[in-house]
């Protein structure tokens, strides 16, 4: 693969970078990703600022290359995360459901390469306006929260690209292999954002039983629900059935809020339970079926790119 | 471009369909687009069987190359409509919506070569279990009717080459471009089928208002709905409000049946009642800025793929 505008803006060999994700993408994961090649990024939306800060300076030890790490901007202790990446000097912060206008500039004034999430056009647009250096545009089928508008990753990268023209663009959700990520940057992405598959990774933090669940799904098993909360795909189990039964109650929003409570997604996906958790996951769960290492991942899937790109000149 | 198992399987220059599509997609548009090289299908769900005799009569007599019809299995008619399809020899039929397994043989031993199209991995099990010779895989962002899985072009082509292997696949969902084509072919289909475009060009029989009103839409524009009835995409608009307003009425099944009533696809896309009338269109509407002749739409559509293929190597 040759070095292109993502790679350059993050010092980093291929264009793969592996979503920050709630439980399960620590130092751990994200040291790894970085030193195969990747961009690893420490997904702050599950951490206490004081474990935040041990699970950066940990990272720092185990690579030496760029890492990042993933701030929901709406999380309670976003401002405590942001003065914490200032002073452990985190090269890159990938900025998501929020108001990238608060803090890019603070972020970029500090030497912060900012990233923002979006999932349409309207805050494609906003981001440039707080003048972020790159955009990260998740589709539909990726797995945690997600957009309210439902548009899919054909349809949203192709739209977004023709739309903004040359900002660094990364294409995220429905991707999980070397063949995806070929047909993410035909769609005019320059580089990709896989989740679901470094979930059922090695050195992922997710619960065993988490990542065997995922393993053995099949297509049609998530759901996109809670969109009066904020929206999210997850695997359908035990819980997911009573917020279904809670719709066809026609519950309120704070009958739905009550349901969700507190701590699902450490219960499901770092803890194990399988009935009671909210699995967050993506649609490509369908497609995965071993657990290997960041490593061997990140090799797998250059090479099925490369041998796609050789299949294609027989078009 | 190349010739390939769905050129050879339909005996035309490129591997483009033209989806059916009620109420767009007369012997007009068919005719047109088989003359372009491509597949034209005559959509069999708005017509009376007198009428897609009709239509295929003149189909016949404004193009010399293969044509096809699209059947929805559920069809009142389609009992009428497979005797009419086999009498006129119609050399292609295209079958949705209801079991493959009941008239797939009975159309190919008169010569009919049948496609069905699916939207998760148990149904494309199930048409190849009856023998169909090619499957159309649609995704979630797909306009019409569709599938109750959601799974996105993006997750469901890969999932289906995987797990099916080498009949050939015909993508659906999100492709107006040589671009999107190229895409669905690096995840594994062998040719695409194009709706949303195709309902703007010249040859459609959607109403003007229609036409207008989709050129200019944005994402987030379109929704799946009715998913207790036959889920659909299509325009939000004033009918589409009173839908919503049904569901915070916590509206039953038959609350829906009836203020879908009859006649609202005709009313929106054919009458061009914009306020009133159902209308079916694909999530990369946001996309479409022109109204082209079919034969431009597919020279375009080959030069932008040929065009792809060359940037590819320099990833």
């Amino acid at each position: 693969m040759k070095e292109n505008i993502i790679t350059n803006l993050f010092s980093i060999k291929y264009p793969i970078i592996q979503a920050g994700m709630v439980w399960c993408s620590g130092w751990r994961l994200a040291s790894a990703v970085s030193n195969a090649g990747g961009l690893g990024i420490i997904g702050s939306g599950s951490m206490r600022p004081n474990i935040l800060k041990e699970h950066i300076q940990k990272c720092r030890k185990n690579t030496n290359h760029n890492f990042a790490v993933n701030l929901p901007l709406l999380f309670p202790y976003s401002s405590e995360h942001i003065d914490i990446i200032i002073s452990e000097k985190v090269p890159i912060v990938f900025t998501s459901a929020g108001n990238p206008a608060i803090w890019t500039k603070k972020l970029q004034s500090n030497n912060v390469i900012v990233v923002h999430v979006i999932s349409n056009l309207k805050f494609a647009l906003k981001a440039i306006e707080a003048g972020v250096d790159a955009l990260v545009c998740e589709g539909f089928e990726a797995g945690g929260h997600n957009g309210r508008e439902e548009t899919t990753t054909f349809c949203l990268i192709p739209l977004i690209k023709k739309s903004i023209g040359d900002i660094p663009l990364i294409a995220a959700g429905g991707i999980s292999s070397g063949q995806s990520m070929l047909a993410a940057m035909v769609l005019g992405a320059d580089g990709v954002q896989i989740g679901s598959r470094f979930v059922v990774s090695k050195e992922s933090s997710a619960h065993m039983n988490f990542k065997n669940k995922i393993l053995n799904s099949n297509d049609g098993d998530t759901v996109l629900t809670l969109k009066e909360l904020t929206p999210v795909r997850m695997l359908k189990n035990k819980f997911y059935s009573r917020i279904e039964e809670a719709y066809l109650d026609n519950a309120s929003k704070s009958d739905l809020k009550v349901l969700l409570g507190k701590g699902r997604a450490q219960k499901g996906m770092f803890l194990g339970d399988l009935s009671e958790g909210e699995l967050e996951i993506g649609q490509v769960a369908s497609m995965l079926n071993s657990i290997d290492s960041a490593s061997d991942i990140i090799d797998e899937i250059i090479k099925e790119f490369n041998f796609e790109k050789k299949r294609l000149k027989q078009l």
